[in-house]
Formats: C-alpha cells, structure tokens, sequence
C-alpha cells in the first residue's frame, strides 16, 4: 500500500482519525492500495429528479440498489444526500466507505446555489468516512458558498472527517464553454484546495480558456492540446499534485467514449473518477461489467 | 402488527424512541397495525382564517372540539398549531398521537414562505410524537425552507420525534397546473425524503407532466393514466415504498368523490390520508359517519 | 374569586409560576376576582413621540406619574418600555403588576416593524409579572414578526412569564378600513392565539368585512350589526372564549363615546380595556374619576 | 457630592457596580460633586479622516495627547475608538474616566449606518468606565441601530458599564433642519432614554419644528424661543430631568459663541457639554485655557 | 534587540502572549532586531488565479516552495491562506514566523469582498503567529466588513495572536487614483488602526489627494510631494508611529523601480516590505538575490 501512505504524506497536519478516514477510501474494494479511486455518487436525485434519474433503470429508486452496486462493484466510495443515507447506512455498515453530500440543489428553482440538508455530525451519526460539499466558483452567490464550505470544512474536521468538494464553475459572468476551460477548471481546483479541501472533484477540462486577466500565463504556455496534458496542469494546480483530484463522467454516454476518458485522466495522473449516471442507469449486469473496466484501467500502472 | 413492523424496518438507522414515537401512530386507533394511517390536522383557522374555516360548523372555532373528535373517530394522529396545542394538550393526553405543526402562512400576506410558529422543544414539552413542517418545492424561498426544515428535522431527531413534512409545490416558475403535476409531485415527495422526512404529505397527483427536462424520462414511461397508478408512482419516487406518503383531502367536497378519491389511493399502496376540512366543517355526528367510512376502506386489505 | 379560576382552567399546561404570574394581573386592584382587566399602557412616547403623547399633561413627561396613576387607580396593570420601566420599578414594586412591552416603533420612520427594544431577562429584572409585544399582521415583515414573536413567547416562558400581544393589522395589501375590520380582527386574533399569546389586545372591531376570500363564510353568517356582537365573534376566534381578549381606547375621545364603548365591550364578553391617552392626557383628578367609571362598567355583572 | 448623589437616585434599579461607574464620571476632574459634565470626545479621526480633524493640530495624530490633555484639563470623561484607546489605557488607568466608542461611521462611504468596532468587553478589558454608542433616530435603519443598541446596553449593563448614546437624528425623511429641530431632538432624547441610555449626547436644539404630526403638541405650547427654553424641553423629553443629557459643541467655532452656548445649556438645566474640534484643533496651551472657561461656567452655580 | 523593545512598547495593553508572538516576527530572519520587516505573502493563487501567478515559474504552484524560500532568504514572516498554510505548517514548524491569510477574494467574481475562509482558531492550529485580513475601505461592503473584522481580531486576540490588516481602498465613491491617493491611504491606516490592526500593511501612497471633505486640512499642509515625505505622513496617520505600517510590492516590476521604492519607504520611516510577485515569479536563484538587496537596504541605519 505505499501509493497509499505516499499520498498521505501530503495530508501531513491533519489528525490521525481524519487520515485514517481518507485511507479508508483510498484502502477499500478493488483499487485498495493503487492511489487511485472510483466513487459513486447519488444525488442526481435530487438535482434533476427523480424520474429523470431512475426511470432508465428503476431498480435506482431504491437507495439499497445503489449503495449494494457499490458493494458489489468493489469501489473506493459512496456517495448520496441525507434522506438516502438513512436508508443505506444500516445495510452498508462497513462494506464500503461512505461520502454524506452535505448540500444539494434541485431544477425546480433557478437560484445556483445549494441548500446545506445535512450536517457534518450527521454524517458521524450514519457512520459515514467523510463529507461532500458543492461549490461553484465564479456563481453570484460564490462568495457565500465559500463561507459555508469554511464552516463545514472546519466542523467536519472536528469529527476526523475529510471533505471532499465538487468544485463546479457556473454562473456570474463565465460563459457556457468557459464552466468546464481549463483556466478555469485549474482555478476552480486551486480555490477548493485553499479553502481547505481534501479531494476535489472537476469536470473534465477542455482546451477552451475562459479568463482574459489569466491570458498572459497561459499565452505563454497553455498546456492544453491534449486531455491528459489538461489533466496534468490540473494536478499541478491542485498544489502540485498534493491534494487528490477526481473526475466525473457527466451525462450519459457511449461506452467507448467513457473509457477513453478514463483512460486519459489514468495518463494525466489524475487519482480518479466519480461516475453516477453511466452506471446506474442501466441494468445492473452491464454496470458492473462497466465498472469493471473503468477500474481495470486505473489498476493497470 | 406485522404491517407496523414491516414498515419500521424501513426506518433502521433512527434511536428506539423515534421510532417508538412513529409507532405510535401506526397503533393507534381503528387502524392499528393494519399499515395505514388517518390523520386529522386543523392548521386551517391560520392558513385561511378562522372565519373561512370554522363558520360552516361553530364548534370549531374550540380546540376542544377537533382534539375529541379525533380520539372518538379513532384516528391515527392530529395534528394542529401551537396555540391550539396549548389548549388541546391537557384535554388529550395520550388519548390520541399528537403532531405539532411547527410553520404556517396566512392569507394576510401573498409571501410565499412559512413563518415558524413553534419549535420542536414545545411539541416535547406539549407532549406531542411529532412535528409537521409545510415545504414548498419550487417556491423562490425553497432554499432557505428546505435549510429550516433540515434544521428543525435533526432537532426534533434530538428529541426522538420523527418529522411529517407537508411537500407543496408552488411559486417559481411552476404553473396552477403543474402544483399537483405527477412529476412535480414525484419530486417533492423525493426532496422532502432526501431533507429527512419520515413521513410525506402530499395531494394526489394529477396527469399532468409539468417539468420539460423531466420529458425524456416520463415521455418513454409515464404512469400517469389513472390514480392508482399515480399513488404507485410516487410511493416509488419515495424510496420505493421505504418512505410513508400520505395524501391530503383539499377543499370541501362532496362524499362520494372524496371516499373514491381514498379508495384509489389504497389501491395505489399509499399509507393513508390527512383529512381536514371535509371533516370538520360539519356536524359531529356526520364527521364521525364520514370518518367512519374512509377507515373502513383502509381496513380492507 | 371564582371567575379568576374559571379562566386559568384554559391555560392549564402551563407552569405554576407562568399561571401565577397570569394570575397577579386578574387578582390585582379594583376589578380582582372579576376575571375583567383594566390596564394602562404608556408607549406613546416611543410611538408617537414625547411631545404628541404629554404636552397635554405635562405632568406625564415623568415615568412615575403613570405608574402612580396605575396604582391609585387601582387597575389591573401597568405597560410601558424599558427606559420608562428602569424608572419606575424601583418606585412600583409589587403594588400593581406590570408588563414590559419589549418592542416599539415610531413615526420618525415610515417602516412598518417593530424594533426589539427589550428581553424577557429585562422583564425578570425589572419585577415584571409578563411581556408585551405588537405584530402587525398582514403587513410586508408580518412573517419576520411572528417568528421573533415566537422566540420572545418561548424565551418568556421559560421566566415563567405570560405573553400579551398587541395584534394590529395593518399594510400589506389591507385597506385602511380593513385595519379594523371583524374579519381581520378575528383572523388577527387568532394568530396571536397560535402563535402562543395568553392575552390578546386588539382594537374594536367595525363592521367593515375586508377578505374577499373570507367572504363565503361571513357571508353566510355576519356577526357583524353591533359591538356587542362583534366583540363576541372576537372571543369566539379567540378559542371559543379559552384565550384572554382586551380591547385598546385609541385616540382621546369624549368620554361619553368611551365609556358606551367600553360598555359594548363588556356586554359583548370581553375581558377588558387597555386604555392610555384618554387617560393620562387630563389632569390626575379627572384622570382618576374617569378610570373610577370604566372600572365600574367591568364590576357590574 | 450631594448632586451626585441627587442625580443618582435616578438610576436606582442599577446594579452598585453601574452606579459605581456611573459616579466616577460625575466625581472626577474639576466639576466633582457639581452635577456637571465636561467630556473631551476623539473619535473624529474615524467619522472625518485623520487629516481633516488633525492637520490644525498636528499633535492630535497622536492617542497619548488627548487623553493627557483630558487629564491635565481636569476633565470629567474621555470617549475615542477601540485603536486608540488601546494605546491610551496603559497611559490613563485610572487618572480620568473613560469611555469606549463602539461604533463608528466613515466620510468614506456614504451609508447611514455605523459598524461596530468594538464590545463591551473590549471596554472592560481596557478599564473604561463606560460605553458610547451612535444611533440616527430617523435614518433607513434606524430599526436595525436601536436593536443593536439594545444589545450592546444589555452586554455593557452585565459588565456593570453604563451606557452613554450619541442621539444624532438624520436621513429617512428628515429635512437638513429636522435634525437639530426641537421636537426631532426631544423625540431622539425620549428614544435613546426608552432603549436604556444611561448619558444622552445631543447636539443644542434649534427652533425649527419638524414633524406634522407632532404639530398639534407643539403648536399649543412650543418652549422653543431661547436656547435655555429648549434645553429645558430636552431636559423634560429626557424622564423631567431623571436622565442625564450633555450637549455637544459641534464643528470649530469662535470662542465667544461657545462659551455663550455653553452658557445658555448651563441655564436651561442641562448637564454638561461634550466637546471635541473645539478643544484638540488648537496648540494644547490654548486648548486648557478654552477647557479651564468652560468649566468655570459649569461650576457656577 | 533595542529596536523590538521599543516597538512594542506601543503594544502595552496587550497580553505578553500576543506580544510575543508580534515580537516573533520582528526578531525572525536577517532583520531581527532592527524594528525591520520584509514579509512574503503568496495570496495571488487564489486573488489572481494559480497560472496568473505561478506560470511564471512553475515552481510556485507547490505551497512548499515558498515557504522554504521565506526560510532560506530569511525572512521577517510568511503568509498565505488556509489550503497553502496545511501543507506549509509541517514543513515550516518554528523556522519562520507565519500569518495565517484568514479571508480572500477572487477573480472568478466582481463582488468588492472577500469571502472568510478560515479562522482565527485555524491559525492557532496550524502553528502561525498572527492572523492576516484584508478591508476595502470605501466599498459598498465596507461597513460589513469591518465589523467582521472586529470579531476576527477579538477572536485572534483571545488566542493571543496579533491581526496584520491589509488596508486596500476601492469601490463605492472612489476613483482609481483615489485607491492609493495621500489622503485616502492615510485615512485606511487610520480605520485600520482604529479597529485594532497591530501591523498595516497599505500600498504606497502617491500624491494624489482625492477627498474634497478632507480639502481643507490637505490644502493647508499636504505633505505629498516625495514618496519619503508620504510615507512618513502614513506613518503620522497611524498613530504617530505607535502602530507598524509596511508597504507592499504591487505588481512585477523592474528591479531598480522596486529597490528604489524600498529605499524611499526606508527614508521615510516605515517598517518594512511585503512582497510577493515580485519574488516568487522569477527563479529560485534570482528571487533569493533580490531579497538579499531588499533586506541590506533595511538593515541599514
């Protein structure tokens, strides 16, 4: 397990029951010991809806479905709102290590903000190893979203639980492409890491770059042609590859088209992927089948 | 009291007192132990004036007379505000499970939000096994109501008393129409499960399908057709039938399309009914006679 | 002192400290055991200014004019805000009992709110037996005002000190007849009552109905031709009689008119007057006579 | 010291401590026993700038002079910022009464509104005998000041700290000549008395009338000739004389126009003066001997 | 260590915990003991983005860099925000004295404020000796933030850790060249002082003067004709030297400009530098050798 203890050396200030909540994930199902993860997360739920999520595959409108796919599947994580983990929490045990997602949007208002439902001691109460926080940099209300993470990074701290933070940029002034550019998406990472995170996850990031006051830098040198090079530059934002970065795999798509993602961020040196919808929304079979492959890649060295 | 246990099962993660606490309602009265619940809620004098609510039948304008109504009705709960607490608490005792209706609106104002009128400690010190909170999925004021609603959940878990969220959609971009859509419907029940709720109230849903980027979903599989289908829809959006839902009466109406209206949801598998008005606002004996049918149909299996 | 306990029946789940204190004020002066109240409140200063409320008696700009006034004459209470109250309790002690009235506003600003001048902790402090608070239901804060109405109740309750709230509608979309209308009258009424009030002050209601949306009921059924009458709808919303109701003087009057008023009260079952400025804005002499009259209206049975 | 004692009865219902602090401001420097207050007030530095108020007297950039030359000028208080009173308490300790200024404004921004800079506790941490506070009787937010006033006197009154508020009306609807007018003035004492202010600082009152509806009152009996007339109106405002009221000096002047005014305070019954450009925008020799002929006129009975 | 004493002195009604820590950093690095400070802040990552600071040279997207650099150029203190100062605290321990930057703000947004991100308690965890925020004197949020100031530096100071206040006008009323004029700079010395800053850190004044209020004091004396004569006015407006004040960099310049200014700073008695992109964004070899140019002009007498 040294890729493991490796990167725990960059956790170096935290208490001892907080890393050793981290390398509960980073130990735990198929990728244990390799330094890297496969996450999945359940809160799509809640931010586009039930039918929209579930309808595809019904199984998923029972949360044991979930949290036993991760079991099964030998995955680093888990990862769902409040009311879900209720009902998982007692048949999960310790199977599989668990993320409480702390704040959630939905689409039935337009506001980009996320309401907090749940708290940090919540998460101790359902046995949970850490917490999940949204963000989006650069939104109106960014500034606020920022405070509460602080609050919530430093409660859940007092627990020994680590955060992990979906930094995703929207809104405010950044344009439609400029919420998944690379300057951006480096940005969005470095701001996640300052305020105290301990994993942080992105989008994919394009070769798009967003912020004219950033120009000059990347003018210079964009390291941005390809995604492994994009994958890269984000490590390096995230304080040189001291703080675990993860990936998702967004909406719905070709198989192919996933697994060749995967496989770039596997050669950017990215830690990981956090993939909800192109798992659960098939039947079960084929998502652990699928599952399969995604960790066979960041399992190959 | 099998049904009874089969649904606290569902409900693994909470202390023995929480739970003790739901079971109460689930054994109480002409219902016990069958798995369904009737419940009656006088919160009507605030949301709509007294006037408008009591006029048609004087005795309401007593707490009194609500509370004894329930306990001779042999009903599952009621529930009412503070002050009408205040009143009914010593007349009740444990005669009846007693929910305190923590927020309420008036008609005073046009904001679409709920002022909070009570706490979780009063519904303790008031002797009650619940509390009740309104949510209004889509409302501009969703997100701070569904932070509220998560406080007051994990306050009243303090006190080992589970939480019956009122979920109706209303405000935001939300048509007349689409306040009581099925898919609109479905959500609310799913968010109010997510923030925590034990049990749902919601009002039947209709056919219509309100939410454009829900389409794909409900366009390929729309249950919509006929109630029953419905209710069974949105026991499914509420952890597959791990969360109990039940369903409000709405405004006066006449018996037989009231009591068709409950015998669909039985056939649909909803847990029961909250009935207010269409109890109330008549005399006495023909409140009980009425009562009395709506529990026999829940009776039958 | 029969009617004092018939009236305490209705707030029996409260302390004995909290019924004791409730008490004082009904077994006080020249009206105890009568179950009536006669009470002097002087916060027109504040509300109106110094010079509007006691130029015409100068004699009023001293806090312990009016606190003597209470005294020698015999009334069941006396109300005033905190720097008026620092005065005067050490001058009062137990020979009348007396309200804080925690928030006030004034004319110096056109917002309809009430600025929390004072805590429930003052009350204690200072040797008061309750707390009194103003909500202006139906105007645009009318939700902020109830939730700190709530939180003053409780805080209040746990002193074992009994809340009388000064229910004023007003703004909003209410028209200026509407402000007294029986409807709004009552519906003011009972949201004090649920929101935890012992005693209620209001105006006297008009005959004037406001809510269109109140109308079914009222139309059917208008208790609304004289004052009689109307007073005794007001108690009927206020539980049917279970929660103390006081009427307020207004704005100086010829004492006739007052004292028919006062009468119409008493014969519609109210439970008394709250009456500063045609008090306190005559010379002592006439202020006293005048008090002498009111109070033997309430004595007659 | 029998004024001291006389004026003291005024404060019965405060603790020993209070009074205790209370006295040291009425039993200090040169006007010991007298009633009488003079107080040197430094926290122009923040509401003008530091250049606007200490360019004429380039000494004053420094804390240490002005709280020598309070000392050295016998004077019977000493009022600035948390900053400065920070470098001047080690100096001081107990060689003149002084106050803590909690809240300030900045010509920087044009918000009518102060922040508070600092607690109760930082006054006793740093051994003042008191508080000061700013409120704006008319001002947008006037509501949300006189709250915060309520709690900071509240705070201070548990550390046994009175409370002195500079009562300064302005903005809202107030004309540039309502915000010395008498009635506004009259009004503005009355308030800061009824939120607890134990020393009310005002600016000498004019003879405009303001407010319309306080017309009536004023229009039968306006004390607004002399300057003496309405200094004696302030002082009934203020509890008929039980609240102590000083007077400020206002911008830079001609001597002779404030010693008259000073004068004519003196004459109308007012307490004392707070005076602060007048004093420190001139060679310190200067500054004792203007100090020197204002106390003399206090001191004459 | 003469010049430490002194210093400190100004600082005598503070706990000896607190000055010790002050006293860390004025005895730290090559500077010890000449009342000299050259500190390196690294903030920019978060306030300009990670490529806007680091692509320069790559080197700095790793927190470890510089806070080695600190070390090896022997330096007066380091700071940066929270996620840096995790991973720089068990590398640092005691050989550098470092503030913990507690509130931030980014590009992403065009809010004038800054969002807290972590807090005094952080600092005390992770080792630091003293705490780092930034104002806007002038901006809309000006008032807001100072008051979160006030709490920052009571909290910081229960723990005995000096607050260093980065005092940066902007918004509201004020032009660009009003950011750093004569007047307003002093003015933001003052504020900060005033709200209990115990080291300022200001950028250099230029000789604009920009508020016409504080005309006429400017008029009469305006002491902007050299940069030495200005910043020995900053040094006047901040409590006549009693409080240290240093200078920042601003952005990369040439090195003769940059040592220029220093030496002017030097001449007109300010305390010393803090300086980051013009350090951090050249290689390791080169930065080392400015600092060594900085620090020789200040240990020069």
């Amino acid at each position: 397990m040294s890729q493991t203890a490796a990167i725990l050396d960059n956790y170096a200030g935290e208490s001892p029951g907080l890393i050793a909540n981290l390398a509960r994930f980073l130990n735990a199902g198929a990728l244990a010991g390799t330094g890297k993860l496969v996450i999945l997360p359940v809160d799509q739920g809640v931010e586009h809806g039930p039918g929209a999520s579930f309808a595809p595959n019904p199984d998923g409108y029972d949360p044991a479905y979930h949290v036993q796919l991760a079991i099964d599947g030998g995955l680093s994580g888990f990862a769902c709102p409040l009311g879900m983990m209720e009902v998982c929490a007692p048949l999960a045990l310790d199977r599989v290590p668990r993320l409480l997602k702390l704040n959630s949007a939905t689409v039935l208002t337009k506001v980009q903000d996320q309401s907090i439902m749940a708290s940090p001691r919540d998460a101790l109460r359902l046995g949970c190893q850490g917490i999940g926080l949204t963000i989006y940099p650069g939104a109106d209300k960014f500034e606020e979203m920022l405070e509460e993470a602080r609050e919530l990074v430093a409660e859940a701290r007092a627990l020994s639980l680590p955060t992990f933070i979906w930094a995703y940029p929207r809104g405010g002034t950044l344009t439609k492409d400029g919420e998944t550019a690379l300057d951006v998406s480096a940005y969005a990472a470095y701001v996640a890491a300052s305020v105290g995170a301990h994993v942080i996850k992105l989008k994919p990031p394009t070769a798009h770059i967003e912020l004219t006051n950033a120009g000059p830098a990347y003018a210079d040198w964009a390291p941005n042609s390809t995604l492994p090079e994009r994958i890269a530059h984000i490590r390096q934002a995230a304080y040189a590859g001291r703080r675990i970065v993860i990936f998702s795999g967004g909406a719905r798509k070709d198989d192919a088209a996933l697994l060749e993602e995967v496989a770039a961020i596997h050669q950017g040196g990215g830690f990981g992927s956090i993939i909800g919808r192109n798992v659960f929304q098939r039947p079960r079979a084929e998502a652990l089948a699928l599952i399969g492959k995604i960790i066979a890649i960041y399992a190959a060295s």
